[in-house]
């Protein structure tokens, strides 16, 4: 973890001072996920957590779903960089052999090559179709709107490295008591939700049907994919979500909570595992 | 541009209180991108300028350098929905008969298949290597931090939709004497940078030596790439740089500039384009 943070020089101007010092700027380097050893794709990350990130990433692209499905993960041995040394920036994940790894080529994430019709509705259609672990929290959740309103605070006090550098999303783990069960951080917040996934899944935790799954800033159509694939039925963002994201939490179940700060927050679906009693008395 | 937000149904808590209402969300849908008639990639956008968006990606990708390498942009004409109209999520980039197309595959992006050694360094060096717009900027700019420090509260008067959904980034264009040229924004910051890229090499504009880029986030060096690719000489972010972005602007002579707000920034790299003489005295 020692590549979390990096340090440069920097030049302060405050209010006409001017000031040279040294800075302690988030990490950000190139991962290479390889699949049974097949190039698969390259994402900009703060190292740590590496081989976590591939699985929840693969979770995401629909090739794992639980802990059997995975065989085994490693540092590409040869991948050395100027000085000879592993950089440490080439994962390969091998598959168990029984799983059926889809065709993932720059054309698969083309919905619509054939009709040529591609809208919102295509792409909420191909992770509902996608997805092997389908929204079914028995019994259902129910979390007031305190302890969704607690969750925040417990996220950034347990963020570590947010305060020094100003760069990193968080994504947080709760159970439906509002314990924090994992929190990671990244310069990208999609790795960020990968990495908990991720460990999750590592740790035969998935799907994780009775967890809320809290992040850092807005929850994006992608954010919200990562969420049912997971099989998470609660996703909170401090921050706004999309009109798809909205949609994909509609047709899927997800209960997705938006602008949770300050005791406030709006709920744009699920309502159900949003227990409204108290509140509702006052209205 | 009627789709650049959209209404869903909200319940609202607040401080106990329950209501329901309309809200106002961002919109996001997919756009595939089409490069002289093959699927080359979707994004998740906010609809609007999607020819600009389109264009401003393929400089990104190195496929086009100017308003002469582009022949024209259409949307797909079969692109229909359910309902058999066009979605308009669809577009085609024809490329001029003289630009010799890269080979853009997944694996193209996979920047070191045979060396395995994947580091920041390559990363770095496909930037420069690529880029058709070396930093040149004749006379070097000069701008005074007094000048920047007033280009974000113009980049927010700017903003017509931020401010009804708070889920929007914004990227705009500044001149030398920091009057806006251009702002766009979208769910997704790496399009707002690409939509105000593609619109300046549509109006002829490229390369932007004399102009400021400003993000309304934080300086990922994706969008440090991206600024390196349209040539634009001064990167200035809200938020905070990560380490690769750094990196990024000292080789390629990048002025790039962080936590740009109330009157304060940090400058991170190319101080030489920044006018210290004033401020400097006071030190």
């Amino acid at each position: 973890m020692g590549r979390v943070t990096e340090r440069r020089k920097v030049l302060r101007i405050r209010d006409g001072a001017v000031s040279s010092r040294p800075d302690t700027l988030v990490a950000e380097e190139p991962l290479e996920i390889r699949l049974n050893g097949r190039p698969l794709a390259v994402t900009m990350r703060t190292p740590g957590d590496d081989f976590a990130l591939a699985v929840g990433f693969l979770v995401s692209e629909g090739v794992l779903a639980t802990a059997s499905d995975l065989q085994n993960i490693v540092y590409c041995a040869g991948a050395t960089g100027e000085g000879g040394s592993n950089t440490y920036n080439v994962v390969d994940v091998r598959t168990s052999p029984d799983v059926v790894v889809p065709d993932i080529t720059l054309e698969r994430n083309v919905y619509t090559t054939s009709s040529c019709g591609l809208c919102g509705k295509a792409s909420l259609d191909a992770v509902r179709t996608t997805t092997r672990h389908p929204l079914a929290d028995t019994p259902p959740l129910r979390l007031t709107p305190e302890l969704l309103a607690g969750l925040p605070d417990r996220l950034r006090a347990a963020q570590r490295v947010f305060d020094r550098t100003g760069g990193l999303h968080a994504a947080a783990l709760f159970d439906e008591d509002g314990e924090l069960l994992d929190v990671r951080e990244d310069v990208g917040r999609h790795n960020a939700v990968d990495k908990v996934v991720g460990r999750a899944l590592q740790g035969g935790g998935l799907p994780l049907s009775r967890a809320v799954l809290l992040v850092s800033g807005r929850a994006s159509f992608e954010l919200a994919q990562k969420a049912v694939m997971a099989g998470v039925p609660v996703l909170a963002a401090v921050s706004a979500p999309s009109s798809l994201a909205v949609d994909l939490a509609v047709e899927t179940g997800l209960t997705l909570v938006g602008f949770l700060r300050g005791g406030s927050m709006n709920v744009y679906a699920g309502e159900d595992r949003i227990a409204l009693r108290a509140a509702a008395a006052r209205d």
